[in-house]
């Protein structure tokens, strides 16, 4: 019966910092399925599921939206020290790069649904790849911001090369098709896109696992591999 | 002599979100700078002026963590409510935006190191321009977001629509290019890139500038272009 205010105060701060927990993580299932449906649409040239999935990117700012004014409220209302604070604005960055990565989901399905009027170029192999890479990344960046686990964000880092690799590997292929036959120049240049969209979703899994490395040691790693290149 | 501590205080606090505004309005001077340096190198050949900003945005990178840790240290101490909380955290998303410019800029001279070993392909006419609005819109927002003034920024927010139009054009253009004469195919599509990086700075402005709408009227105008896309 002693001070219940404050238990009660308490156990409602911990039940918002859960519930923008579970936001980000909803949120990030979202962006997922906006990425594998978007790709999805691509290779099987299905135009309905690429315009449902630019109509599915109103629920993603909706989205945006509601995990931003929640962390305003938090950060207001509770003025949140040290780890906490340190979660809730990383927090808003990654609400952030999830509604980027929805844009980008957006702008496949722009450029699937180009494609998808003409014949097919080739066979969609390299694309499918990097998006299951990218969407990984993005899944266990999110996995590794709740658990506040290094290691794993680590692993996220290192797999943005493997991405990278890859759209390097479709812009070499992709020349080599227009230089040798011109009339595969306008789909070829929207695939390039593609391969440039998907290489962004990773850049932004990157970005949320070196702010999760950021949150739990305290140390910027955002920058280092920056100045190698 | 009454009351020394808070009034010290207060003083404190206001050099600290004034020291806040003054930074972000130099690294806004700074990626600028990197923005029209970058279009320099390619519209020169200057291949040294692009190792310079190259060089350049490690002092970018240091800004963004000192912006974002000044950021943290203010929300941390002071427990900002409303208004002031609300220019911290639009603070901090500028912060990120402005640092994702400078890399921008960056890439532009990375593709402008390749495009200057190669014969020109054409003077470059469109690319300097677009340059030119989104730099401005890069200047402007940031301008409308210390002035806090919501007109500048919906000034910025419609101009974003000269940029993709510019950019639109550029493709068309560089699509002939390469269907007439496969020899430009490689050059053509890293024009192409340095126009998509220049329409995603001109992105970026756009985005500072419906944040700072959203924190002067606290609505959000964020999705609503969007929708309608």
């Amino acid at each position: 019966m002693n001070d219940p205010q404050p238990r009660h105060t308490i156990r409602q701060y911990e039940e918002e910092l859960r519930g923008l927990r579970t936001s980000l993580l909803k949120m990030g299932g979202l962006v997922e399925r906006q990425i594998a449906d978007a790709v999805d649409s691509l290779v099987n040239r299905d135009s309905n599921e690429a315009r449902e999935v630019i109509a599915r990117d109103a629920e993603v700012n909706r989205m945006d939206v509601d995990i931003d004014a929640m962390c305003l409220r938090i950060l207001a209302l509770r003025a949140p020290a040290a780890s906490d604070l340190r979660f809730i604005t990383t927090g808003l960055k990654i609400n952030y790069d999830l509604e980027r990565i929805g844009d980008m989901a957006v702008n496949i399905c722009e450029r699937a649904l180009e494609l998808n009027e003409e014949p097919i170029l080739k066979p969609y192999i390299d694309i499918p790849r990097m998006a299951s890479i990218a969407e990984s990344m993005v899944k266990d960046s999110l996995d590794a911001f709740v658990r506040g686990d290094c290691d794993l964000a680590q692993q996220v880092i290192e797999r943005d090369d493997e991405v990278d690799q890859l759209n390097g590997q479709i812009f070499r292929e992709l020349l080599t098709y227009m230089a040798e036959d011109p009339h595969t120049i306008g789909r070829a240049t929207r695939i390039l896109f593609i391969s440039k969209y998907l290489e962004r979703i990773a850049d932004h899994a990157t970005n949320i696992g070196e702010m999760v490395v950021f949150m739990v040691k305290g140390k910027t790693i955002r920058h280092m591999d920056k100045s190698k290149k």
